[in-house]
């Protein structure tokens, strides 16, 4: 397996049909295969979940989010515990975006410069600055086996200009990750250029040529439609280095993550699966149930009969699964995050399997359906920040 | 052994250790070792847990809220699913209380005759009229192993005659839910007679000659010093019936579990050791941990080293679970809950060793420390009504 720049990471393709590929990315807490969705655990938590349930989902790896564990409870704190994986005791792979996303979209009073992002903490006004370097000695002390560079993601409708600048001043700070990043742990490279084919390319031939780790497609699902979302990424994942495994960050729906693997993706992150879930909305690979509904009062039937998740095997019922959620009963909460993620498992499962065997045409006709919830919801524009951030419940109440 | 008054239920006394005793409640949904603590399922859910969780503390008994229930979602919800065993998926033997306590406690607008209770909802404000038949006909849908007589429960700082009346209507409230009951659903009998032992005891013999399958302690802890409930609990147990179940009911810390079962007393329910979980308090066999606490912000052992409880055992730190609690994160309230319902679970596992072994004064020394947390709760008059309630979260927003 060829070896990546960073000491025990590595990267190979085993089998490829079409553009999509299936190939394993070996980090220093074992081996991930690709495609693989990546749960999300914004505070250090896939919400409601144990590390073991997570993994039953078939999840070989998580992201951590770095704004939110920076101000709470502190890079020295998780450092002190033996960084993410001895703090959360997540067993396997794990990444960590790089602040910037949240600095630019949850943060107060946020000026943007050359040298990074200077906020007022959302948590406690406290001023904060974070520059490239900042980004790496915070994601050092967290300790991921993957880090992400800092970058500048512009909005879906920013003008073509301001994409430009954004790319620019992306290439200007990757350099400065790369230099300032600890010896042992992974880092990625982000490729920007909005909903522009051309500066895409050309944003992935400057980051390709720098020796990052892995490659990533950042802002994407910043408000453009989402067709248009589709077409970018199909003509511009191959443009990244194929050598390499290939991230599309905070996407997206099933039908999203099916047609960037068919354009040649490895990897994925998104919290639909996870946030639809405490909104009582299980995914099926056929449309929906929104568990509120009067019309699952009665409803003695599994979530999905063909789902072998720990909520539909165990029996729940959509009868009992509704009484939950009405009531506000937290179990409920727990057995839909279950149910999504073990979709998502399923699906790139599926695709793998798919893909070694020369059919992933059908593989992506037979999940053409799947999240229809999620697909309305990520058709708006305004949720996309939203689906960045994951707040917590008020324990302290 | 001896059977009790229903097809299907039975008890039996194996051995005795002064007054405290251990022993067998047989039911339909299996054998339920004596003493027992119930954790408490208000709306149908242990709050946060699974079913598989709250057996692996060493639960083979839960306690469900009939006034909950009757309001939400109604018990035609749950009878179409085959009753609470259908609805919940717990497979173990249940009980369900009455109704009484909550429509004095939480209804609104709440008048009370010799026919019962009549109110409105605390979720909707309908009219319900809550009589003894009522009762038993609820329960019956509800098809728990065990359903409980309505009663009367004065408060705490009631006067005597007050108490003398509440034990006449529960005495006669007592023979028409006897005479309403499911034929196949056990029903246990609630003394009161407050903190007056003459009247508890007079009332535990009217209530012993009926044919009760069980037998209940009603009325303490709703506002009376903590240390005269022990004094009387220790002064009217013995009472009892000792062929049939004894059951204190809604008490309460590990204290008050020692004291009574070294009284006589078989069964126990009490949110306690759920809610303190969910609001960040940890039950140690000495002491307590109040999880909030800046102390513990870098404390890498876990809650408690000699435990062996999911949470423990999978070395969680204190630092993590601080985490958790002050970042809203739902998972510490599921690890806290299944700690404190291990260590009840313990209690009475330890408990029933001990009195085998005729060595329960000193399992009583090495247990007197424990719940301190939960005794300083307990303490308040206030918050007695409260313990018996069980909200839900905001699943819905």
């Amino acid at each position: 397996m060829p070896s990546l720049s960073t000491p025990g990471f590595s990267f190979e393709v085993h089998a490829s049909d079409g553009a999509a590929r299936v190939g394993t990315l070996t980090t220093p807490h074992g081996d991930v295969p690709t495609p693989t969705f990546m749960p999300v655990g914004t505070q250090g938590s896939v919400k409601t979940l144990t590390p073991a349930e997570v993994a039953a989902t078939g999840a070989r790896i998580v992201l951590g989010n770095t704004y939110h564990l920076w101000l709470r409870p502190g890079p020295e704190v998780v450092a002190h515990a033996g960084g993410l994986h001895g703090f959360t005791r997540w067993p396997h792979a794990m990444l960590t975006d790089s602040g910037g996303f949240q600095a630019f979209s949850l943060a107060e009073r946020r000026t943007f410069g050359p040298d990074g992002f200077v906020f007022r903490s959302h948590l406690d006004g406290e001023r904060r600055a974070l520059s490239p370097e900042v980004a790496m000695q915070v994601q050092g002390a967290l300790a991921a086996d993957i880090a992400m560079q800092l970058d500048v993601c512009p909005p879906g409708e920013a003008p073509r200009s301001e994409v430009e600048a954004a790319c620019r001043t992306t290439t200007a700070w990757a350099k400065r990750c790369l230099a300032a990043k600890s010896p042992s742990q992974a880092v990625f490279g982000i490729v920007q250029g909005g909903t522009h084919p051309d500066l895409r390319r050309a944003h992935a031939d400057e980051l390709g040529a720098l020796p990052f780790d892995g490659l990533a497609l950042g802002g994407f699902s910043v408000g453009e439609p989402i067709e248009r979302m589709h077409e970018v990424i199909g003509e511009v994942a191959g443009a990244l280095d194929p050598a390499r495994p290939r991230y599309l960050m905070g996407v997206g729906t099933p039908r999203d993550l099916v047609i960037a693997i068919g354009a040649g993706v490895d990897m994925f992150d998104c919290v639909l699966p996870t946030r639809n879930a405490r909104n009582g909305q299980a995914i099926l690979q056929r449309g929906r149930v929104v568990i509120k509904q009067a019309r699952y009062r009665d409803d003695l039937a599994p979530l999905d009969p063909t789902c072998s998740c720990p909520t539909c095997a165990a029996g729940y019922s959509r009868a009992y699964l509704r009484h939950l959620y009405l009531a506000g009963e937290i179990l409920v909460l727990r057995l839909f995050t279950a149910h999504n993620l073990h979709l998502y498992g399923r699906l790139v499962a599926e695709a793998r399997e798919a893909i070694r065997a020369g059919r992933f045409a059908s593989f992506a006709r037979a999940w053409a359906d799947a999240g229809r919830a999620a697909d309305a919801d990520a058709d708006s524009a305004v949720t996309a920040a939203a689906m960045r951030d994951e707040g917590g419940v008020d324990t302290k109440k």
